[in-house]
């Protein structure tokens, strides 16, 4: 996409979010936000699916950052790489951390929004666990390595939405020492 | 429930499982599968929402169980407690593998169904979390090691799928070893 359209659908993700805050999410129509925006209807519908598909369209935009940083930083431990690849994903929120925020209040407040936010989570889990295999790690290391990058990745996102000051790669950095400290004691048979 | 409804839930389960793969999961009925069973339109809804919720009806028990097994197991580290919670999930599954498949094959199949499970996984987390959080974990470490137990649950279930003669509780014990192993290198800063 040229610089043009990243600008037009930026353009229309503000318009959304301004219509929403004002309108409630329920109330509004990809033409009113298009023409908010000052574009047509069928520029709306050239960048996103629908309205919905529009709070999830930065998914394959992780999916790309993360998978290039595992590729660039392999061979390494696959827990590793899978934060490495959570890091490089941290800019995209941090660019514009109030726009993040006001699409997680609406997600929040819409049940059909947050099973699709759960599915988008699990795809961006899956693509982590698709790049760990391209590098060399076993089918069933890659897939729960991926699994688990989903969890880190959701626990430091939602504790950045309270501390939106802190660095996000730093929040993730923190939750993946989490992760290792709760799991570091050995399972006794009960 | 007592015996009798029990009874019934089983043979509408079966039914509609029957039905499915001869007909097809889109083709069939709440009516059909009630008087396959031999049962009335009006008994189906009183077990079943519908027939999507029938396929994960047994997610409540599932609860149950798993934070039953957690209190009478604390005071314990929350991923020990969260591990021993599956582990009592388990029974659930090895009395019927053959219907538990038969499920899953459904589910695989079909889009809706996959999100729905997925919301229903997530609950399952969220569950075994406030669980933890009521025998006294931390805010932070008990959402955080309900979702892990949900992800090692996971693992160990589609793990299961194609073993199915081993005991779940052991492939839960060891796809708990493996997220410990993954997670045992220090993630150092790339």
């Amino acid at each position: 996409m040229g610089s043009r359209g990243i600008e037009s659908r930026r353009r229309l993700e503000q318009a959304a979010l301004k219509l929403y805050r004002h309108h409630g999410y329920g109330e509004i129509t990809a033409a009113q936000i298009a023409e908010r925006a000052g574009l047509t209807e069928r520029t709306f519908f050239r960048h996103f699916a629908d309205k919905r598909e529009m709070l999830f369209a930065n998914g394959s935009a992780m999916e790309q950052l993360a998978i290039r940083a595992i590729q660039d930083a392999a061979p390494a431990p696959a827990f590793q790489l899978a934060i490495t690849g959570l890091r490089a994903v941290a800019p995209l929120f941090e660019e514009h951390p109030d726009l993040v925020r006001e699409r997680q209040r609406i997600i929040d407040a819409h049940v059909d929004l947050q099973e699709r936010e759960l599915t988008k989570r699990n795809q961006f889990s899956d693509a982590i666990g698709t790049a760990l295999r391209d590098v060399g790690a076993s089918d069933t290391a890659a897939a729960l390595t991926g699994a688990l990058a989903g969890v880190v990745f959701h626990d430091a996102f939602v504790r950045w939405l309270r501390e939106p000051t802190r660095e996000l790669a730093a929040v993730i950095d923190e939750s993946a020492s989490s992760v290792r400290q709760l799991t570091a004691m050995p399972v006794t048979q009960s």
